[in-house]
């Protein structure tokens, strides 16, 4: 199946997991047309100052891939700077955050693998 | 856990899949690092001309979503063009084959969820 940008579902979060500021989440597929396998596949969008609020990823593995822009990541507390190309992966019960800093946007792909 | 860039595996595969010339993987995690949930998440860079041939997938899934560049993809006998932004979901038996079209090199980010 092919999904065009325009078809896909855009969303914004507001202090997304107490982080500061909007995030948008572009859905490049759904829950259901990822038969069960993962829960997110999106993706996201952050301005400069805005930030993704640290959180647990229980029964499920996060992966975050930088396509633009660079972001400040907690990884399961270690604060370290990402930019474009680099990944982060956490789950098993790890914690993470990430906020966008520089000028530009803090573009990433991210999917959400159920365990 | 963080993945830069440099310490991703590269990998060049010749006719890959009964394609033209060959593709790049940038393997950005490897398989033992997705705890079995996936397979494959790699940045698959095909220069024009060059392509993944026709193919199935059986018990899994593999999600394109394309970074930049132009491709000609045969989605399940369907042939159609994609560019940056839009996304192929391939899965439960389901074919498809890559080409990458235009003057620039199709990157795309692929991951093979498991069933």
């Amino acid at each position: 199946m092919i999904k065009r940008e325009k078809d896909m579902i855009k969303e914004i979060k507001e202090q997304m997991r107490g982080g500061e500021g909007s995030v948008e989440l572009l859905h490049i597929f759904k829950q259901e047309e990822l038969r069960g396998k993962a829960r997110l596949c999106a993706k996201i969008t952050i301005n400069p100052g805005s930030s993704i609020g640290l959180h647990e990823h229980v029964g499920e593995e996060e992966i975050f891939y930088i396509i633009s822009g660079k972001g400040s990541v907690n990884d399961n507390g270690t604060i370290t700077e990402v930019g474009p190309g680099d990944a982060v992966i956490t789950g098993n019960g790890a914690s993470h955050s990430v906020e966008a800093v520089g000028d530009e946007p803090l573009v990433m792909m991210a999917v959400i693998l159920l365990y």
